[in-house]
């Protein structure tokens, strides 16, 4: 949906990333994604980003073109040490400023080093130089410090490339500089941009759609987007930042996206799969083992992600052959004979027998034909079962045929085994 | 390093990604790297990355622009059928054309749908809506056909976000388009963009850096690149677009950073460690079983990814647990409590263990810590011990010291333990 144009550019941002390694290096820009997350919060909408390689003209170029459109402009990378890094000779050359070495940039970049044992090579002197009537602002962890200055009614800061050192300093500088001068500058207060993620499995982007049509009224200032991929389909929720939004109309909203999917929601906001499985093991002391076969090892890969996992996680067994279904596991060979190795039979009998071997409360195990090779007649590739089996009568298999090369086929496997192992963990508390 | 500002904008492109998800959806625009190396093998540069939202106005703004700088524009994304997808409308309303429905749109998307066994629906139709005087793209796997036009001395190509239509659009139907175009419109052919590229692990990138010094000829028109992450540092050669360069002049750089890297280059190009340890193991008929701790599962994981790895990877066992390395590989639990989980001896016993209770050619182990909690006063977040045992009397460990997070500490033991199989089967082929 359209976002409007406000008369306002005070609060609209651009990014610009500076490297030509991001043109053509496989290296994409990521950094843009979190300015843009930072300065939502405040209010400020990143509606334009742009990739430029270490050129000056062509950043002399660019920052020009922002400078008419947006009125917070972010820069990052080139503040490096090499001859390619000239984004401070661009900043200087496109506002007519002077260069000088600047002491409270050469302190800090000294002290940094100093805590390194070393001194600054002559190379590095250069990052001391800023240009003229602009801020500083300090690096806490690496050599080059960004800056901050205005220019043609615009703010621009120029921050690093490195996402630890640029994320540090959107936190403790940049974003402390830009809410100081917006105050100053304007009357009105921005609308924080508020943004609600929903994480789904289990129905395909055009069902979720469906489920959610109606949803926002016609007049609220309230976006929702779609955006499907191998672990599922992301809902969101995001105000605009230039029309204020009442708090319980976002939250009733959000009330009313839980009602219409239900369990279908694995995770919200910066939540994962992993980590929510991870707390209701925890919660529940209960422990869990798994036996992966087309997974290859992604299940426990992705257990194993959450800080704290050894509490729950006791071991996983990755039996790519038969021989080790059996060995490992005593999964009978005669019943691999009969059902085939991609079956609903073998898969229960590998929950099972990973429960018993490992001492678990819980067995989860994934069997598949991860392609591109493995199908028969009658067995695709796609064609995965998943088992959970934890003593008892609680046992439960599942099917699945799933699309994709190799890799989605794996991902999507262990998708489907984690979120059966969550809503039995759930299904267990009520 | 710069590169240049030939007069000549024909072969200059500039990519913009539209969709509002991009701007602030924890996605990001990815697809211009695949469009950047596709062009680059045609001589064509992309020098401007530009990203907008769902917004006409935005994208009527960043094509003006775009043609002022570059001869080529690629627009991705905005072709799908909901009310937020207006790529089309953008387009026709920039260059004062029409749009209106074209048979060859309309009869694609119609066959493409009845593979489905479906009909379009009402907002599809629109996806048949064409500017007038382009020419349609058609799109093999998905409903939403490309469209192609000159416009201001430049040639405008429209294509979806979704990467795998966009990906096989760019080779069936954009590229070819593109070189009828220079080729009728231009005498001068272009220059193809050379890029090599290496992969490295063992030294960091200052040391890198330090071997690769004065590589480049000082006039020569070859850039070199260097990109660290968490998985090595990857050196690049890349030619300009606008100069000519002798083919023997980068194969002899190439040999040349062969000379001063020799075994840190673990793969070139594509290739990735998996692959290349795959392939050495199926060539000497070897098969391989992995013991991980701290990696959780991530080394069997990276083998699993390569189509085939089912002949030569027997079985992983993720030990999690104490009792686990005990029960399941046999590590005495003397031996653990004397030197510790993650320790030198019990990396060797592991990889022991696994080999000998697989059955296979070689065993191969990591133990190690990968926080943030785990550590004590001799054993530091970081110190990753590998092992690997072939039987007899070949058996070797290593300790290494890791920075950074969890998944950063068990991306580079997985890298670790690979490299170490590697450098064990290239040495058995000497």
């Amino acid at each position: 949906m359209p976002v409007g144009h406000p008369s306002d550019r005070t609060f609209i941002a651009e990014t610009i990333a500076i490297g030509s390694e991001l043109l053509l290096g496989g290296r994409s820009d990521s950094n843009s994604l979190f300015i843009a997350e930072m300065l939502g919060a405040q209010g400020i909408e990143v509606r334009f980003k742009s990739v430029v390689g270490d050129d000056r003209t062509d950043i002399v170029n660019a920052l020009a073109i922002a400078v008419r459109r947006a009125g917070i402009v972010m820069l990052t990378g080139g503040l490096g040490p090499t001859d390619d890094d000239c984004t401070r000779q661009a900043v200087a050359k496109a506002m007519g400023r002077r260069l000088a070495r600047r002491k409270e940039a050469f302190d800090g970049m000294t002290a940094q080093l100093s805590q390194w044992g070393r001194v600054p090579s002559k190379a590095q002197l250069r990052q001391a130089l800023i240009p003229s009537g602009a801020v500083v602002l300090p690096n806490p962890v690496g050599s080059a410090p960004g800056f901050a200055l205005s220019w043609k009614r615009s703010l621009v800061l120029a921050l690093p490339g490195v996402p630890r050192e640029m994320e540090l300093m959107m936190r403790h500088s940049a974003i402390p500089f830009l809410t100081a001068q917006l105050k100053r500058s304007t009357k009105t207060s921005p609308n924080p941009i508020v943004r609600s993620v929903f994480h789904t499995w289990g129905l395909p982007e055009a069902e979720i759609d469906a489920r959610l049509e109606g949803l926002i009224p016609k007049v609220a200032p309230v976006n929702l987007g779609l955006l499907a991929s191998p672990m599922g389909v992301l809902v969101s929720l995001t105000t605009t930042a230039h029309r204020p939004v009442k708090r319980n109309m976002v939250e009733s909203l959000e009330k009313e996206v839980h009602a219409r999917l239900g369990e279908l929601i694995f995770a919200e906001g910066q939540d994962s799969m992993e980590a929510v499985v991870g707390r209701l093991l925890t919660k529940q002391k209960l422990t869990v083992a798994v036996a992966e076969s087309c997974t290859g090892g992604l299940i426990s890969h992705r257990l194993t992600q959450v800080p704290g996992a050894s509490v729950y996680v006791d071991r996983s067994i990755v039996c790519y052959s038969n021989r080790a279904k059996t060995e490992m596991l005593g999964v009978p060979t005669e019943l691999i004979a009969q059902q085939g190795a991609v079956s609903r039979e073998v898969a229960a009998a590998m929950a099972t027998g990973i429960r018993e071997r490992a001492g678990v409360s819980v067995g989860l195990s994934v069997t598949g034909i991860a392609g591109p090779g493995g199908a028969t007649e009658t067995k695709p590739v796609g064609l995965v079962y998943v088992g959970l089996d934890a003593g008892g009568s609680e046992s439960v298999t599942k099917e699945f045929r799933f699309h994709g090369d190799r890799s989605v086929i794996k991902q999507r496997s262990s998708q489907a085994a984690l979120n059966l192992l969550r809503r039995w963990l759930l299904a267990r508390e009520s």
